[in-house]
């Protein structure tokens, strides 16, 4: 991956992000529209666009803003988001997704992004992109709304790999940490362990040695642990970033989406029940609306992959135009902060640290190293 | 517990409750509270209520509706929530929640309630009433509030174990059918296995074998299988009951109430916005009052206790005398159905089943039995 750093030196001003076109539920008008947006916004970004040339051409021709810092990659094929991962792999070669890691793998650009296939997208970046050294499963982290100052916490796994073993989870724990800091200003997150309960006698052995685990690394990779969580902390203020395995995150993120809209969907009711209901819901309008910002999923958009040698957002599939732009934004904060060579650093520190030794003498080696 | 049936049958009129005074947040008054409420509603219950004589005679002479319908009896120790459950059974005979226990074991009572600590509840309650034949895991049944016409879903288990294999998955699927047909009076409940995504191939191996243990007791035990489902359907409408691990269990309920509150709180701050918020939350009050009456947690209050030889309904141990009367009132129904007994013989058919033998004949004889 030299050639990666010698052209990020030979780059002019601009942070290249390599978008893929095609893929998302709302098809490449979509895409053209968000990456436009954030154009817009910011004039640091350039982008190197995935799909099918003939569609791309004229989309991005009606978008002045783009004149100059949008080179269209032609890939005929599309991943679609029925097809396996495994299929995928052997036949994907010619797909927008492939190309839009291709240029990441090269060293075109810094981060990709993606509204398609999340498995697709996850095994085809393993394959491509290489996973770190010394990481087994990388995953993805997602964000919960919170009341945290900085509005949102992060959670990992959300669900690359429906298992994780306690090294997994202490590998997510510096990965989380590495987003945090990079991705949000925490200089020193607060990270806590996903379980059934904050003793520490509950829960699964895996979850018991994972404690210990990552107790021993947070001097170390300079987070404070706050130990076991549990699900009510996810959106909480009591921690930033959150380690589970990819079941249980995936099911507490999809659950969470669950509830968010039953009571949204209920306010809906209420203020419908009543004609004075009603008008109420007019004045109301502009407190309901400042809410449903507050908690649009589009606001945090963007799963990121971790641990691997690049770094991929995953935009939702059903991510509009301003949800394309919020998964961007993301991508280049990430691509300015050198995200991806600093989680390399980090996670190389830890092996080390594990090198040294297992479970029994990690407590004593993290506070040496 | 041939004394149960004839003690039953020599009962008089009302339908008799346990309840366990002490061990709640709130302490003995909100539990006399709360079943004097519910002994206004409902003249058909009675109660014989555990916990310092001292204490809860003055309570309950205080509550003129609960004159003659309440017998006290004494239990001078009470479990605190700290405890651990394995200590509380060493030395918990002199507590109020065994001697609550002790009624249904002995027939007095058809059905206990209890605010206090799950764990030592769930343990005394193994011990002192036992597990149904062929049941290995008892399972927590929990409620969500939903836009089915029932206003709530089933969830088990809610975290009584935070381990189930396939065999305890299509239990769960059995115990839920049943109480949601003497529960919520619903004939033919449809039943989702949840998982991190709907189609066959995701997730984990014991959840594919228990997709089709489930799937070949449908018919024999009447309900529809619907499949696999996402933490999204857990307050959705595509399923009644949703079978599960108590791990995922466990933190899908926490996360559940996490993002409820953090909305919650959202829509406080959102309305406390600007002087003109304010006035619109004044207007808007009866219909958000509305909504939090419909997402309250106090009337989803009581997780029912599944798969043992009695029916233990655990409130929630913050719960007011609302929260108190609903699991009261939740007790009863299942009491005037006779669900013990129901669910007792329901089990048994499908261990019958079981016996025929395993996983794959399992298809074929359930359309046979």
């Amino acid at each position: 991956m030299t050639a990666d750093s010698d052209q990020t030196r030979a780059r002019p001003r601009r942070t290249i992000i390599s978008v893929d076109a095609m893929g998302g539920d709302l098809g490449p008008a979509t895409v053209v529209a968000g990456i436009s947006r954030s154009a817009k916004k910011n004039d640091e970004i350039g982008f190197i666009l995935h799909g099918q040339k003939a569609v791309l051409e004229p989309l991005v021709a009606k978008r002045k803003n783009l004149e100059g810092r949008c080179e269209i990659r032609d890939a005929p094929d599309v991943v679609s988001m029925e097809e396996k991962p495994s299929q995928v792999i052997r036949h994907g070669k010619a797909t927008s997704m492939w190309s839009a890691l291709e240029s990441v793998r090269n060293g075109e650009a810094t981060v990709c992004v993606s509204c398609g296939n999340t498995g697709a997208l996850m095994l085809m970046s393993v394959v491509r992109l290489r996973k770190l050294p010394s990481i087994y499963r990388p995953a993805i982290a997602v964000l919960w709304p919170s009341r945290n100052p900085q509005g949102f916490n992060i959670m990992l796994d959300g669900g690359a790999d429906i298992r994780a073993d306690a090294k997994d989870l202490m590998q997510y724990a510096l990965m989380g940490t590495s987003y945090a800091r990079n991705g949000f200003n925490l200089q020193r997150p607060r990270v806590g362990l996903l379980n059934v309960g904050t003793e520490e006698h509950k829960g699964r052995a895996e979850l018991k040695e994972a404690h210990d685990l990552i107790a021993a690394n947070a001097r170390t990779a300079d987070f404070e642990f706050v130990g076991f969580v549990e699900g009510r902390d996810l959106p909480g203020t009591i921690c930033d970033v959150i380690v589970t395995d990819g079941f249980t995150g995936n099911v507490a993120l999809k659950t969470g989406e669950g509830v968010a809209k039953l009571v949204s969907d209920l306010l809906k009711d209420a203020f419908r029940y009543t004609p004075l209901s009603r008008i109420a819901s007019v004045l109301a309008y502009t407190s309901l609306q400042r809410l449903k910002k507050r908690i649009d999923p589009r606001r945090a958009n963007g799963g990121v992959f971790l641990g691997l040698s690049g770094t991929v957002v995953k935009s939702h599939g059903a991510a509009d135009a301003m949800g394309v732009s919020s998964a961007v934004k993301l991508a280049f904060q990430l691509a300015q902060t050198g995200f991806t060579e600093k989680l390399a650093a980090r996670v190389a520190s830890a092996s080390l640290l594990d090198q040294d030794d297992a479970t029994e003498d990690s407590k004593a080696s993290g506070d040496t190293a």
